[in-house]
C-alpha cells in the first residue's frame, strides 16, 4: 500500500499524454466488455448505436472498515426486508398514508388484495436487494481543521434501501473488472505512489445474482403442470430499454452455468398477457410464438425488472401483474416485496421498536448505527416535529425531502423545501419522508460519460447487493430463510456540485473503491 | 441431427415476430460481449459510438469433412511456412520479379537485407497464419441436376494464405460463441428440424493466440538487458483503429492469464521510434510516458498489426520496422515470414517440386489437393501458358486476377481481365498473379450488419488459424519446430452476388459453420 501521506494527492495530475492513454484504454475496455449503453432511438432493426457508460477514470479512495462494515451488515438487512416482506399487517401500517397519495403504492396494494383472494399457491419468495449508503463526516469533522489523515473520520449512513428491480449489479461488476485490469497493468502507475491491485475488493455481481436465480429455479423444482417439459426463469422487462448490458449478463450466466438454467425475456405489457398464461392449478406457462416448440415452458421463478412506475399499471398492467402474483412462480419480488422498497417503509423502520420487531436487539442496533433520522410528514410525534422542522427554511437546512418513490431525481434540499411544501396540498405530504442530509467527505476523481470528462470534487455512494430466498412460516408470521447472502456492491461516484446519482442520466459514474486503512 | 432432407429449407422461413426477437437477440449479445466495430470518425476524447459486426444470422451449412480436412492440413502448412520463412534463396527467387513493380515488398526486402547486415540476435521467431479456403464444386456437379443430397459433393480449396497480422480471430471467436448460445436457449427451433448445439465447432481462437504469445513470452526469457526489470508482449498497432475489438481481445487474455503476461500496445509511426529503443546487444526496451515505472521494460515479443501497408513505410516506417527486425524480441512475424504472404509465394508453392522442396511427399499430396491452378503472368512456362490465357474474354472467364497484396478489395474478374492488363504497363505484370476460379456451392442464410439486413444465397470462406514458434536451424537451412498447433478458425459469408469478403468494409459477416454429415 501507498504511504498514506501520499494519498492527499490522489489521483495524481496527469498530463495530456497519460490521460490520452488512459482514456482510450477504458473506451476500449468498455467497448470490448459490453460496459455500454445503446443511444436511445438509435435502435433499427438491423443495427444499434452504444456508447461507454460512465465511469470514473481512477478507483475512489474509500475506507475499509466502512466498506466491510456495509457488507457485514448485509445479511442482516437480507432478513429484515424478508420478514417485512411476509407481515402484511405491519407493511399496511407503514404504507396506509400512502395508499390515497401514491398512486403506485395504491395499485400494488390493489393487486395484492385481488392476489390473496386467491390464495397462495407458492410459500416461497426470492430478493435481490441493493441497501445504499454514504460516508458520513461526524459533526466534529466537518468543524475541525483538515485532518492529517488521508482520509477523515467517517460513519457509514444508509441512504436508501431497494427492494425491487435493483440495477447496477452488472455495470458495477464490469467496471470493477475494468479497474482491476488497469491497474494490473500499471495504468495507475503515473507517479510512485503506485497501489496495489488487493485494494480494489473483487466483484462477482453476475455470477451471485445468477446463482442466486439458478438456487431459485432449482428450488421449484420440476414442472408441476403436465402440459409442460420443461421449467425456465423468466425476466421481466421494459421494452426498447437502452440499458440490456445491465440485465443481460445475468441471463447470459445463467445459460453459461455448469447445469444451464434456460432463462428467456419478455416485455412488460401486452405480449406479458399474450404469452404467459395461468393453468388451472395457477402454473405459469409461457410459449411465445419466437420459441416454436410445440409444449409451453413452465416458468419456475419471475424476476422483475419493469413494473416499477405507475404509469406501466394501465387496465394490461395490472393484468399482467396480477397474473404473475397470483401464480405458482417464485417471485423475485412478491407485490409485498416490492412495496417493501416504498422510502415510506425505510422511514417507519426507524421508528423505535421497529427493527425489534424483526430483529434481535444486537442485530437492530448493528442497523440502526447506518441511519440517520428519517421523519414522516404526518400527525403523530414524529410527523410534527418533522412539519416544524419544514415550516421556515433556516431549519429545514440539512434535510432533503423524498418522494416514497424509488430514485433521487424527485428530491427536495434545505431551504427549498417550505416553499416546496406549500406548493402541495397537505393530503399529498404522506407521499414523502424528511430525511437529514447525509453528508459526505469529498474525495477526487476524474468522471468520464458521454456528457463529458471532468475532474474534481467528487462523492460516492456504496450499494451493498444482497440475495435471499425464503419461505413464508405462517405459524409464527415470518419467514424461515433458505438462502442468505452478500451477492457484491455497486459503485457510484458524482461530482460534488450535482446532486442526482442517476448513471443513465449521465450524472453518477460507476467505479471501484480502493480501500485504505485511515 | 435433423434429417438431411429438411436442411433443403434452412433456415427456416421466419414471421415478423420470430425474426425481431431473433435480431433482438443478436444485437443485445453483441453489445454485451464486443462484437462490434467503432463507428468511423466518432471517437472523442471521452466518448465513442460503436454498432455491431456484421454477422449472419444463422449457423451456415458446411460439410463435417471439409471442415475437418482443413484442420487437419494446418500443422503442415504451419510446417510449410515455417520453412519458407527461414529459406531466403528461396523466397527471394520467388519473389524477384515482385520488387520491382510492388513498393511494400520492395521495402521489406530493404529492410530484411539492412537487418541482415547487422546479423540476427534471435533465431526464434512466432507465426499466426491464416489459411482461407472456400467449398469447390466439381466439375460434374456444377452441370448435373441437383443432387437429393442437402449438400452437394465439394472439394476444399485455398484462397490465400496470410501469414501477417491475421485479423478476424476474435471476432469469429465472438460470434461462434453467440451462435452456440442462440442455439442452446432455442432461438433457431422455428420449425421442426431443430438443430443440436454439438452440431457447431467451438472457438477458442482468442485464448489460443494468446497462449501462442504467451509461450513465445516464456520461450524470451529473463530480462537480458540490466535496464529492465520485466519483459513485456508488445501488440504494434494501426493509430485510430476502429477494430479494436479484434485485437484488444488477446492483450486481455495475456493479462487474463493465471501467469499474467505483461502486455502493452504502441502505435505504428513516430512513437514507435520515441518509446522503444535498441540497447547495445539490441534488447528492445520500452519505456512510454504513460508508464511511469523508472525502468523500461524489455520486449520479450513484438506481435505486429500494423505495417502491411506500403503508405506506412515512410522514412519513420522504415525506422521503426527496421529497429523491431534487429532487435532481440521475438518477432510475429520476422520480415521473411511477413513476405510470405504476398500471393507470389502462393504461387510459386504450386509450381511442381515447390512443396516437396519444404515438405515429405505426402505432406505436400496433401496440400496440393487444396490447390487450385494459380500461375505467374512472366516469361516462364506456366507464366506464358496464363499470358495466352488472359489474351481474350473467352479464355478468362473463371480466372481471377489478383495482386500480390493481402485483400481481395483489388481482384479482377474474368472478362474484365483483358481489357484491365491492357490498362497496365507489362513492366508491372508481376505484381499480378492468375488464379482459377473457386465454384462454392450456394447456401441460404439472413446477413445482419449496419448497413442492413438481406436475406438469400450467400457463400462462405472458412480461415484456419495456425500458430507456431520455431528456431531457425542454420546447419540445415530450415527450422526446428518448437510448437506448432492449430489455434482454431474464422468462418465469413457474404451474399454471393458481391465479390469481396471484407467485413470492415460492410460485405462480409460472420459466422459459423453447422457442420453436416452430407
Amino acid at each position: 500500500m501507498a504511504p498514506p501521506e501520499r494519498l492527499d494527492r490522489y489521483p495524481p495530475d496527469l498530463s495530456d499524454e497519460q490521460l490520452y492513454s488512459l482514456v482510450t484504454e477504458i473506451k476500449d475496455w468498455q467497448i470490448n466488455h459490453g460496459s455500454l449503453l445503446k443511444v436511445i432511438d438509435t435502435e433499427i432493426e438491423h443495427t444499434v448505436l452504444s456508447h461507454p457508460v460512465g465511469v470514473a477514470c481512477f478507483p475512489t479512495l474509500f475506507p475499509r472498515a466502512r466498506f466491510s462494515q456495509a457488507l457485514d451488515v448485509q445479511e442482516i438487512y437480507n432478513r429484515l426486508y424478508c420478514s417485512v416482506g411476509e407481515d402484511e399487517a405491519w407493511i399496511f401500517n407503514a404504507i396506509r398514508d400512502l395508499i390515497p397519495a401514491e398512486p403506485l403504492a395504491d395499485v400494488l396494494w390493489k393487486i395484492h388484495q385481488a392476489a390473496k383472494k386467491s390464495g397462495s399457491v407458492q410459500d416461497i419468495s426470492m430478493g435481490i436487494f441493493r441497501s445504499d449508503y454514504m460516508l458520513h463526516l461526524s459533526d466534529e469533522d466537518l468543524d475541525s481543521v483538515p485532518s492529517s489523515k488521508a482520509l477523515p473520520e467517517t460513519t457509514l449512513k444508509q441512504v436508501e434501501f431497494n427492494s425491487f428491480s435493483c440495477s447496477g449489479g452488472s455495470h458495477a461488476n464490469k467496471v470493477a473488472n475494468m479497474h482491476h485490469y488497469l491497474t494490473q497493468m500499471g495504468a495507475y502507475n503515473v507517479d510512485d505512489s503506485s497501489f496495489d491491485v488487493e485494494s480494489l475488493p473483487a466483484n462477482k455481481n453476475i455470477e451471485s445474482i445468477a446463482s442466486g436465480l439458478a438456487l431459485a429455479h432449482r428450488t421449484y423444482g420440476e414442472p408441476r403442470s403436465k402440459l409442460a417439459k420443461q421449467t425456465a426463469v423468466l425476466f421481466i422487462v421494459q421494452p426498447y430499454n437502452f440499458n440490456i448490458a445491465d440485465e443481460r449478463p445475468i441471463e447470459y450466466a445463467l445459460w453459461n452455468r455448469e447445469e444451464p438454467v434456460p432463462t428467456y425475456r419478455l416485455d412488460w405489457g401486452p405480449k406479458l398477457l399474450q404469452y404467459t398464461r395461468l393453468t388451472e392449478n395457477r402454473e405459469l406457462l409461457f410459449q411465445p410464438p419466437w420459441l416454436l416448440s410445440k409444449d409451453p415452458i413452465e416458468i419456475s421463478v419471475v424476476y422483475l425488472r419493469a413494473g416499477y412506475e405507475a404509469k406501466e399499471y394501465n387496465p394490461t398492467g395490472y393484468e399482467a401483474r396480477l397474473q404473475l402474483e397470483k401464480s405458482a412462480a417464485i417471485k423475485c419480488p412478491s407485490i409485498l416485496g416490492h412495496i417493501s422498497t416504498f422510502k415510506k417503509i425505510q422511514q417507519a423502520l426507524t421508528l423505535p421498536g421497529a427493527l425489534e420487531h424483526f430483529l434481535s436487539k444486537s442485530d437492530a442496533a448493528a442497523l440502526r448505527e447506518t441511519f440517520v433520522p428519517i421523519y414522516p410528514l404526518d400527525k403523530t410525534d414524529a410527523g410534527l416535529y418533522a412539519r416544524e422542522l419544514v415550516r421556515d427554511k433556516e431549519h429545514s437546512v440539512g434535510y432533503i425531502l423524498k418522494p416514497s418513490l424509488e430514485g433521487g431525481g424527485n428530491n427536495v434540499y434545505g431551504e427549498e423545501i417550505p416553499g416546496f411544501l406549500a406548493s402541495v396540498p397537505e393530503s399529498q405530504w404522506s407521499k414523502y419522508i424528511l430525511m437529514k442530509q447525509i453528508d459526505p467527505p469529498m474525495s477526487s476523481n476524474i468522471l468520464m460519460s458521454s456528457a463529458g470528462i471532468d475532474s474534481g470534487d467528487v462523492v460516492s455512494e456504496l450499494g451493498v447487493l444482497g440475495c435471499c430466498l425464503w419461505k413464508a412460516n405462517p405459524s409464527d408470521g415470518g419467514c424461515d430463510m433458505l438462502h442468505n447472502s452478500v451477492a457484491g456492491w455497486t459503485f457510484k461516484t458524482k461530482h460534488a456540485d450535482i446532486d442526482e446519482m442517476s448513471v443513465v442520466k449521465g450524472y453518477g459514474c460507476f467505479g471501484t473503491p480502493r480501500l485504505v486503512d485511515i
